[in-house]
């Protein structure tokens, strides 16, 4: 017993976890710990003498100011939670980067919440709310339960491409609706007369409203018998998807629209390989994100981009407002994607 | 001012930004705090009775358990940094999704850092430290003097596929050498002669040591005049290089090994699109990382695959063993990338 008493505290001199605190920088500059508390704080006066020997002892016995310690006294902790689900849908990453590097141009960090699925949000919400994060910006959507619990501990939320809409949200969308409407409004000027659309994961509301957008304009234009099938985001899911359109339908239609890009390059991969198609003189295939791999040569996807950078910027800043006037009244930014006409598809407007 | 002041009281009423304590969740309770603290302490004893009261009462307050202030006292924040640079390297967001979730599994969060380059870092480590992270994963080389201020401030530092050689770091690597070195034996073997090399950024030591291996083997197989070309890793970025190979060299050469994926997928469109070259029987392109698109139809590379999870995993059990016990020698763990034969090169094995 004498001898693992000994071993600890042998291994607490040789590592030492406790950290040097104000009054410990202090002591050692022979200065009082207001001055050291001064000496960091920005804007706050000190001499050039005071500061020049509190920042020598500071570094000599590693000290950092403590922003963790700050938050508690000024209620913020200048951390945000990002809750992102681990969809296979490529362009979520970017959006995290973004988010982060602009979080952290006003001295903001970012605590990341992954879920595995959208529905898995109730497992990170209490560990959300126990960091004290000062704000959420959420890429899963929450339950009007969920919702009022972080309402309750005063924590702004920032929906980012989701909204609930019979609520007062704040929210950053893509208007996906709009980009299928857009996307359907050419494959049929152009002339495709029947269509199959690959919507994406079930618990995605993303893909609910671009598959009810694009449902929603091809019923409008007349066009009927529209089969849908289910793939997850991911580009095996694309190739599975268009075989079992192959397979359920006479003859194959003349346009595919998939919920992401990523399944349209799969269908695009499906259609040339397995069935010798030509795309698109043979089959028009279009997704949705405006992802890297969309631009690819081989692919060139007819698509909508969504406007990762103005969207991500409009996240940050609703909710720093917020988190500095939590009186301010919710708001709803709907931004549109950007249209392009790749090779993938004949559009109206590429016939020009 | 009565009525500014005013508006502001009623402001402050509508949207409470304190946050209750466990005195206030105490009072309405009509219980003492410490038996709040043993209510939302993990293993302590709690009546019936006194837990349901104080759960409803935390309820009504939209009180929780303040995880930042728990880490103050037991000098454990239960954060650790991840710190990325954000290349175009598109493996990376699997990596921070990768780690991200592993780390959750053991009560822990991720604080995330971007870099725009890995030069970038000095800006990043002071804030780092301010946060009193556990730990840090770094995807972003560190000088020796910055390591040496992260271990004055004794917390532990694991290398995300980078080391430093000649110092004693925890690191967890692919090898990048011994996955060229392959390629390069597979494509001498099948009788490639001439060879071009589209290298990274120059500030990634990942490119550097891809490059450094692939030419080492091309150099004990007798192969000479080897182009190199730069690049940034991103797609663009691999066309262009291709098109410089091709302006460089009298005729092109039999074999173009890139740095990574994206810029190998670059590499066969500009093949393909300008030069109406076939591959891989015109020229074989090899890739490196084993991302999502090299599996796509239209480019089938010929890679090594990075393995992420077991990577990842790594990295997580190393760090938190460090900060359970700060005294554990360091440990660097080197992994074998998947050999993967795909349709964009002609390897020996691959003849078999």
């Amino acid at each position: 017993m004498a001898k693992r008493l000994k071993l600890a505290k042998e291994n607490s001199e040789r590592s030492p976890r406790k950290r040097a605190t104000s009054y410990d920088v202090a002591e050692l500059a022979g200065v009082s710990q207001s001055a050291v508390s001064r000496v960091f704080q920005d804007g706050a006066s000190a001499s050039k003498d005071m500061r020049d020997r509190v920042l020598s002892a500071a570094n000599k016995l590693g000290y950092r100011p403590n922003a963790i310690a700050r938050g508690l006294i000024t209620q913020r902790s200048n951390m945000v939670a990002v809750v992102i689900s681990r969809q296979t849908n490529l362009y979520y990453p970017e959006v995290l980067v973004q988010l982060t590097q602009r979080f952290s141009e006003h001295g903001i960090r970012v605590l990341l919440f992954t879920l595995d699925h959208e529905r898995d949000i109730d497992g990170v919400l209490e560990q959300v709310l126990q960091y004290q994060v000062d704000g959420v910006v959420t890429a899963a959507i929450l339950s009007e339960a969920q919702l009022e619990t972080i309402e309750n501990a005063s924590i702004p939320v920032i929906f980012y491409n989701r909204t609930l809409p019979e609520r007062l949200v704040n929210s950053v969308r893509c208007d996906q609706e709009e980009g299928e409407r857009w996307l359907v409004g050419q494959l049929v000027a152009a002339g495709h007369k029947t269509f199959a659309i690959v919507s994406g994961p079930e618990d995605s509301s993303v893909s609910m409203e671009r598959t009810r957008g694009a449902l929603q304009k091809l019923k409008e234009l007349n066009i009927k018998d529209v089969l849908i099938v289910n793939g997850d985001y991911g580009y095996a899911s694309g190739r599975a998807a268009f075989a079992e359109i192959q397979q359920k339908m006479k003859t194959l239609p003349d346009a595919v629209i998939a919920a992401n890009d990523v399944m349209a390059i799969g269908c695009v991969d499906e259609a040339r390989e397995t069935n010798y198609l030509r795309v698109p003189e043979d089959i028009s295939i279009v997704g949705f994100d405006g992802v890297g791999p969309a631009r690819y040569a081989a692919y060139d996807l007819s698509t909508v981009r969504q406007p990762v950078g103005r969207m991500s910027e409009a996240a940050v800043s609703m909710l720093i407002e917020r988190i500095e006037n939590p009186g301010l009244s919710p708001e709803k930014r709907v931004f549109s994607g950007d249209r392009i006409l790749g090779g993938s598809a004949i559009l109206a407007d590429g016939e020009k």
